[in-house]
């Protein structure tokens, strides 16, 4: 069986709350996510609320990265979903970690669209 | 135990392979889908892929919706994160897959954010 994508989901804790409502800062975080796992970036949206928190997405070739903060309690939701066997998403889930200066983290990988197809590139094992 | 938000992750199978390739068909069913669990738009990102296939992204008040398609095996990753006690992400769930027409699906939900604060509206099971 094979998977045509791999979701990454995180759960990032004790993390800055400067950086986590820094809109620029996360946006800038997103987009070098995408690009230091080899990804190809095809639009993004981000949004600052008030009094505090963002959420931004990079929509990428190869699925998507999305953060939402919650500077109060100094957490964050990241997933980094990708297809293909180009890109590297533990990469860009590594480089976001350590951006937010986060202190504690859980993260668990969902594999999506399990097909019989062994063309695509993402073994499930 | 609370959560800060609920994250509805769709498998929908054997879809209408037509509308998955359908970038405004599906641009109007992820915004239809916000609208309809009283979620609130504020940003989206679309991409139709060559040959086939589309990336949507929603980016709401409460979190996000998106959507990545593979025509070619009539499958879509759906996801429907929301946070808040006013939305009502199955409501979103359930117009995506009815419009896509989704012959097979699974669902699982994931609680993301977990923290011990009361005044977060979303209680763990």
């Amino acid at each position: 069986m094979y998977a045509l994508g791999r979701h990454l989901l995180l759960e990032l804790k004790d993390c800055n709350k400067e950086v986590l409502d820094d809109l620029d800062f996360l946006k800038d975080c997103l987009n070098e996510a995408a690009i230091c796992c080899n990804a190809t970036v095809v639009g993004e949206s981000f949004y600052h609320f008030s009094p505090y928190g963002v959420s931004g997405i990079v929509n990428i070739a190869e699925s998507h990265i999305s953060i939402h903060t919650w500077p109060e309690y100094k957490y964050a939701a990241v997933d980094v979903f990708t297809c293909g066997d180009t890109v590297e998403p533990e990469k860009a889930a590594k480089l976001i970690m350590g951006r937010l200066e986060a202190n504690s983290y859980s993260m668990i990988e969902l594999r999506r669209g399990i097909v019989e197809d062994s063309r695509v590139g993402c073994a499930t094992k």
